[in-house]
């Protein structure tokens, strides 16, 4: 066993990037992957079972379980955001650089692109028994469309709301000073966060992004753009609106007062410590 | 970086509230409100939808889940009780000032009023589509009303019986002489009681009594209040009958118990504690 | 507060019950009332809601859940056994001392019925809107009857091979030499077992056997003890033979295993640690 | 109770089986054997129930339950593997030596050979009451076949996929160097993969093998190995070609870099401590 020990260090040696920012680039690819794979896949089942294979319950499931899946994978390397509503307000608060943020939003999306064509490969099998379900059916696998009575401004209120929602959620999980998430749970609390909102499909610019980009490649067309007055504006926008929102408000009711408490035990502490060391050098 | 980390730094000490119980009472609110966002925006749905966006148990898991998150949220500032009748059981057990209790009761109201409010916004959208439902339909989204066969009596028996298991529970997870769960899983503990019992609505009378009020004024009118013969009593007294009754069989039968022995082992460490110092000293 | 403080602590003192037993005995009591009220509820809604309210799926998620709740409730205290064949292997392998058997037997089955007690006049202002389900639909709710086409024999040999899969399972969660489960943790590990095996009602002798003696008394008469060739008997007698098939094939398989190991390791530890001390001395 | 104890002992001592192999191979036939007997219960449930007892989500709760709950049995004797692919890919990687990989290979299809006589057994009291079924139904409740639409091509990109998707989750929950899961909860998050990929049946060759053979063997015939253009061929092939993609996907996304930041921190530690040891040792 010793040969392949050797072999293995070796692999490890060759294939480790050392540039830090690719090396997250590329696990929030992976994760943003394995999110489309696990959700599209789901809603793809349920389309193109006509229903029997899975229902709105099972739809919200695989998209909370999709999400802890994806951070479990990438979450060590590169935090896990698989969303760039996630890591814009993270760069606003000053957790991590601004240079993060377009690389994510580029890998996030090309993750994304890239589950979509693995579920569409591995669907093709099907799609030739399904028949009777409109062009917008299967677009709506891998993208989000208004539904009939919504009109352009009410999608954009209710994305707005439903993402400020989770990301008030999100920033008091990962919140260092708030409530101690052990970090193994964290990915379990995320994926029940989305969850729980249960439309979060469109909640995420990348996920919503490099599917519609794949979608019109394979053939759907540029619709995919024009539909609905240009509805594919909205997805990308009003989470970044939602999220300006939600972190506001939570910093402001919850998160500066537990972040100067913390700050102030530190200093207390720090004190006491030296006050201590003083002791024990009198001592 | 370094002067995006100066303004961050500066907009804590600028918002910081120092009054501790201010402070608690904001969190309860952002708390309940999140409740309320959640699991009403569960009911809307289904109550919208027709029934096909939802099923019983989604409600039961959606009300569950709500409670985690939004003790998730407020837990480290406030203790997340987001419900008077926890607030008032660990007053009268002397873990909490009584004063916490007509101020935690006020914003918990305010911040179940400021959740409806959010989701008739969120909903107007759709409510055009809906006919043929009843004016108490829609308002049962936000407050509770009986069912058909149920007499005032039976309803308050049902209230009361139901919130003297909730508070069994909930005193059982946050003793701190019994069962030794993970703070970071006393929210979701919480939210699993909330997910079993299943009728938690009306068990919350600042959850029942927020909206309720915001229904009057959203069009409703009166009749919220005086609707089955003064119904709105029974989901803000009973509760707190059972609560009583919850706390006095818990403690009783496992509470005291469990507190005497923990302070039995603490004198008796104590007192090995200094028969060791007296050692090292003689040593 | 002082005041109220001393009156707690007066309280405390007085209703602390010393003996360590009967202590234990009425935590089981309570825990398996807990159980009771919440699985049975479950069933009592599914029935008289004429199958609205709840589903196959409901039921299993209610027993699990139930399970979980009152092993929180009484698990610090006297172990969350709540299962009269989850005492006995324990008192085989020699972990219990015998003497609580048949203490903690009675005191569950007083517990569950009481818990069906509870049921029962908590539904009864809805039995009257409920006809044409027969006298053992509405007795099924509350202990275990055969299902149609099953055999005395049959439903003996399911009972069994059922028990002795649980029972495998929760010894292996609660082996203090198997996998490392978190102790907050076990008792959602051991609803999670519950909710899986999915037949759990006929599993648990005292769950059965106070509910069966509780309905004689409530009006049903002799006939829920005579009825399907005296079937009250598989559930009390089933279980524990299939307790002990499970215990020997787990302790044989795994368990003895683990335990020899644990004790190897624990020799040759102390083995190191009086060389380490021999070290330091010569140091 | 010390005569109890010495026997106890005794037993512990007698049974204990020294050969480390063997008693991680029968670890995992235990381990195997209950996930067989819970996911294939379920199956059979709803099949023999004629679609009232469990529903599509019910299965997938059911296999991922199962797969938590042989690796809690099994996990701390040998890994909790219960699949040769995921024993494979952990032999490539050196982590488990080759000699490994037949052995737990011939055990784990042993106990699904013995889970699937176990629910036979247990459900022979119903099956006359079942008609109308085809023969492939009730086979179908033990191993895998094609649904109709499928081509064998189709089926074996659909296996290989699923796989590479389930291991590239399973190598991250596990990866020593990445998210830091705590021990207890691996097993739940396992089965909580198995549960997302909800395809999981014809993921396991053992799992698949093992009830095969017992149905050839227990009057269904050499059928369900030549039916289907010897379908049998692909849940045990597709799986490890999967393995090997997913593998070396999630290695040189995540894997090689998290493996290589670890041991570059180590060296660093190491480094650091021998200087502080040097500071000690100067002070």
């Amino acid at each position: 066993m010793g040969k392949q020990k050797a072999l293995m260090d070796k692999l490890v040696r060759t294939f480790q990037i050392r540039h830090m920012l690719l090396r997250q680039a590329l696990a929030e690819c992976l994760g943003t992957l394995i999110l489309m794979m696990f959700s599209c896949g789901e809603v793809a089942q349920l389309v193109l079972s006509g229903g029997s294979h899975g229902m709105f319950l099972t739809i919200n499931f695989a998209f909370g379980f999709a999400a802890t899946l994806g951070i479990l994978v990438s979450g060590q390397v590169s935090g896990g955001h698989l969303n760039p509503t996630v890591t814009f307000p993270l760069c606003i608060l000053g957790r991590e650089p601004w240079r993060k943020f377009p690389v994510f939003f580029l890998f996030q999306t090309l993750g994304a692109f890239l589950g979509s064509g693995i579920i569409f490969g591995m669907y093709s099998g099907y799609t030739a028994t399904v028949d009777g379900t409109g062009e917008n059916a299967t677009a709506g696998i891998f993208a989000t469309y208004p539904s009939k009575h919504l009109t352009l401004v009410n999608g954009f209120f209710d994305q707005m709301i439903g993402m400020a929602a989770l990301i008030m959620c999100i920033l008091a999980i990962v919140d260092p000073y708030n409530n101690p998430i052990h970090r193994g749970l964290e990915a379990f609390t995320v994926g029940f966060v989305v969850l729980v909102i249960g439309l979060s499909m469109g909640f995420n610019p990348a996920r919503d992004l490099g599917p519609r980009i794949f979608t019109a490649l394979a053939g759907w067309g540029s619709e995919v753009f024009t539909a609905y007055s240009y509805w594919f504006f909205v997805p990308i926008f009003a989470p970044f609106i939602g999220v300006v929102v939600g972190m506001t408000v939570y910093q402001l009711m919850v998160g500066y007062h537990v972040e100067g408490e913390a700050r102030e035990n530190r200093e207390e502490e720090e004190k006491e410590e030296n006050q201590k060391c003083v002791k024990q050098i009198n001592f």
